[in-house]
């Protein structure tokens, strides 16, 4: 069995960067294909993808030959296959806390601002591309709100959201982080979610993942 | 230590309605709370339950003093505590799969028609009723036809989601079948869909978490 560890990805996908920074922390070689998600009327609606994912979305994990969607489940998975580092702490209370911080961002943020529903709302409703951006920047600074309160009141969190290792929220927040700076979020109140970005970042494992670091980032 | 259950809920939340039926798949007694998303301005803005959970967004629920947020958090916690039945299978390739299954529902589908967004589209944009149900109805077509080519077209899904007991994912998609009935989606393509959704809802847990069977259900 092909034990190989392929990721469709695209660099600018905050899901991709989720698996993307799992992998690395993990320490696992893989292989990056590029599904560009604007170019032919993005590559993720063609056969050849959707025969992967029917729900024509970016990540999918290939590993010996299963087909793998939804960035947090695979994120489990490699946490479950190869548990050193964990993602996750052991006590369930605590594992409880973490995963809510990282569905916080991808439930409650990061799908309303999915490239289909953008895309839905300029061709289906005309909505010009200032309160696009306005949409966008309201639901970031709806659930980062919520996380600056969870994260800087809870004597849980530590250099990163949760304790002194990086961990499954942390490859949900800072590629979160990273969509809010393209979109010119005012980061000014919530010190805590940039303090831990920051700490991310200064990590091989999450450099190594961030969109600029991609094969396939335009020139 | 107060070991008590305590589910702040609303009849409607699909995501309420998802822990409800995680609940009862543990034989777990539980108090409801009723959050009453309308009264009031929405009781889920207000100081007290805001305290609970930032981001204002129902269910959470209590045990031993702590505040658990995040349905999908709160069932593997529910699943790592009181193991049987268990909510997902063993084999970490095959709880990837069903964990991919719920969040298609989660992420996906469910938080594009949350309260607070059609709000959004009704206050900022000024859409009209018909045209909100329209955006309802259409991400829930989207998510049910991946659904469906991923449910159907897998030897791995059985009497329910996969195989032939109640799990995570049978959570997940119960409540998002119960919204599309309500907006009135066409459930036609999605024979497998509705076939799992028949089959859950035999089951005394589902029934009893069902919207309609909740003491907060106006009369």
């Amino acid at each position: 069995m092909d034990e190989s560890l392929r990721l469709y990805s695209y660099w600018r996908s905050s899901a991709a960067y989720r698996v993307r920074i799992g992998l690395n922390l993990k320490g696992l070689a893989y292989d990056t294909v590029p599904v560009h998600l604007l170019r032919d009327g993005g590559e993720q609606h063609q056969d050849a993808f959707r025969a992967a994912n029917p729900q024509r979305l970016v990540p999918v994990l290939q590993h010996g030959g299963h087909v793998q969607r939804q960035s947090l489940a695979i994120l489990e998975y490699l946490d479950e296959t190869w548990p050193e580092p964990p993602l996750l702490p052991r006590d369930p209370g605590e594992r409880q806390r973490v995963r809510a911080l990282a569905l916080a961002v991808a439930c409650d943020i990061h799908p309303l601002n999915n490239l289909r529903v953008l895309q839905y709302l300029e061709r289906r409703w005309q909505v010009p591309q200032p309160e696009r951006e306005e949409w966008i920047r309201h639901w970031i600074g709806e659930g980062f709100a919520a996380l600056e309160t969870m994260l800087a009141g809870d004597p849980a969190t530590g250099r990163y959201c949760h304790g002194d290792a990086p961990g499954l929220a942390d490859c949900a927040l800072v590629p979160q982080v990273y969509s809010a700076r393209r979109f010119g979020v005012d980061l000014g109140p919530y010190p805590t979610l940039v303090r831990i970005e920051q700490a991310c970042l200064a990590l091989p494992a999450f450099a190594a993942a961030s969109p600029d670091a991609q094969p396939d980032r335009p020139a």
